[in-house]
């Protein structure tokens, strides 16, 4: 608690969450947002907690320490939503890789898969394959968040997209071209397929997991899949992402799904043919070339983030003109990619009351 | 010279250049193929060369190494065409700005530009202004180059687009988010596009004395294009490109333009609008989407740079699909983006060889 907390107002009785209410396609009275990477360095709260843990996975793996940083910014920036602190390699050790965030450099995977026999000894390739035991701990997060959030807003869990998980499996790290990952893909498909196929099985069966233990929506970050021109995204990534959705849909019909890319503006229409409940859009897309489109699907998204970093007024004007353009549409306001680490936090609360109207 | 040499053939009188014909919309007996990075780290007799320099900026100084390097891929690749060996922010010294390419990180800017004084200070705001003194260097290796193609080839000269050298300019170096650069347009946008403007000047003048020393082509290289969408880009970037190709194809109508720029797809239109002759496409837009959308519009491109650590029998069934898609309409065929340095020689030349039909 800091004295910049936001006092939370009551919830009536059969209250309907506008982002929950957008997600699906309904409308709301007042717009919904959030914002990627909401529970992060920008706020000096987020950088408190942080401090107190050796390294990044330490800090993932500490239930309490999860649900407080994540419900940070639903009281001090007024979003409408909450993510689970989490990260998209959480997934990595359970299979067996050796993971590790160092400093100022970010996540080194120290025994990356280079051949089709290794990834063949990775766990997911038969029905029921899970490693949501190893993973109690972020269940044991989503517990803990939604009791400090006492119902007050939605809480999304999240995963990473096969194709951008893969992609730090084999290059080991973050890469600029993910020159292995294409280079397995093109010499070797079948065990790139492979890869994939695992992945998305075990991904498909953390998210449901994710739901069950209380998550009431869920996020597939697919952040590199902008590295793919579209018909080796159809080829290569689209039909694994397309079997989790299938799975948590069935699952749980009424949780909505979110999918996310950067930078692929071109592989906005296979995006679509997902069927999440949710696509988001990064800045690259213009909101009424999208709506035009595709009229029947709801988008998130999708300022500059960089346009935080631009006077208040100016911010303020911007998503005055966005809101013309969205006008009475469904739509979950967002950035287009996460909020940057230098970013005050009176400017993304500036943007969240303008996307209000307060 | 070096024992992989392939033989020169002799040109016949009157030889039409078929990469000149093509990028004229013209044509041609037989496709022309160039690389992006071509004269680069992937060729021993490269790596040659650039260890006698301390550093790069001497390397780029140096019009024998420069004439030596650009002409190695011709010999030993087998592309139609030549481009300059130089680097887009070798207009920064000229400008007062302190350059400097350190050893495994890229190239910093020591006095980076911060505010409007600075900007208001720089040349390039009165009609007639020019660096092109300070370049002479580049000059001289244009001519040295001719000198050894004996107009076996044609080469291409180049210089960056204004948004993304000035991106160096404002960040110091290399960025992922370019937040400054955007942090400058968004906050004090008379300033930025005074700075946008100055480097349009000096740019145009840059190019048209590459071509009156003897460039056959210019390529435009607007690399970080792609950090903005279509909105921005028309309003911040567009115009400066537009009056480079302007006062360039003014200058010589008959010397084709090329622009390019990676990780755009979304404003594929908008390149098309620039008039240039010739549009690169980075790998992730289709050939035939582009082509159905521009029927009129040469493309240059754009093969996925990944796809040459593939094995060479797959190289060039990928370039034989990609063939039917080009049809016989005229093309200049390449990467999508440049070459990677550990791929091997012989793979580039399998792929140039594909596409020859050899």
């Amino acid at each position: 608690m800091t004295t910049h907390n936001i006092p939370r107002v009551e919830r009536p009785e059969g209250y309907k969450h506008p982002f929950l209410e957008a997600a699906m396609g309904r409308p709301t009275p007042r717009p919904p947002v959030w914002i990627m990477r909401q529970a992060g360095r920008y706020l000096a709260d987020y950088r408190r907690v942080r401090k107190t843990f050796p390294n990044f996975l330490e800090f993932c793996r500490t239930p309490d320490a999860v649900a407080e940083v994540t419900v940070q910014p639903v009281d001090q920036v007024g979003v409408d939503a909450a993510i689970l602190f989490s990260d998209i390699l959480v997934l990595l050790p359970p299979m067996g890789l050796n993971l590790e965030f160092v400093e100022g450099e970010g996540p080194v995977v120290h025994n990356p898969l280079r051949d089709a026999a290794t990834i063949a000894a990775l766990p997911g390739g038969n029905v029921g394959d899970d490693i949501n035991v190893d993973l109690s701990y972020v269940f044991e997060g989503i517990r803990r968040t939604q009791a400090n959030l006492q119902g007050y807003v939605p809480l999304i869990g999240f995963a990473g997209g096969p194709f951008t998980v893969a992609s730090y499996m084999v290059e080991g790290g973050s890469s600029k071209e993910l020159a292995k990952l294409k280079g397995l893909m093109y010499a070797d498909p079948a065990a790139y397929h492979m890869l994939l196929s695992k992945l998305a099985n075990l991904t498909a069966s953390y998210l449901i997991e994710q739901a069950r233990q209380g998550a009431n929506a869920l996020t597939i970050m697919d952040s590199w899949a902008g590295y793919l021109g579209p018909r080796d995204y159809r080829e290569f990534a689209q039909p694994y992402t397309q079997r989790i959705v299938k799975a948590v849909k069935a699952a749980f019909p009424e949780i909505p799904v979110i999918h996310y890319a950067n930078g692929a503006p071109s592989l906005l229409s296979d995006f679509v043919g997902l069927g999440a409940d949710v696509v988001g859009l990064d800045w690259r897309v213009e909101l009424d070339d999208a709506f035009k489109a595709h009229p029947h699907q709801v988008f998130q998204g999708n300022l500059d983030p960089s346009y935080l970093t631009a006077p208040i007024e100016k911010i303020r004007a911007r998503v005055a003109e966005m809101k013309q353009v969205v006008g009475n549409r469904p739509h979950v306001w967002n950035l287009g990619h996460g909020i940057m680490p230098h970013i005050s936090p009176d400017h993304a609360r500036a943007f969240v009351d303008a996307v209000h109207g307060d």
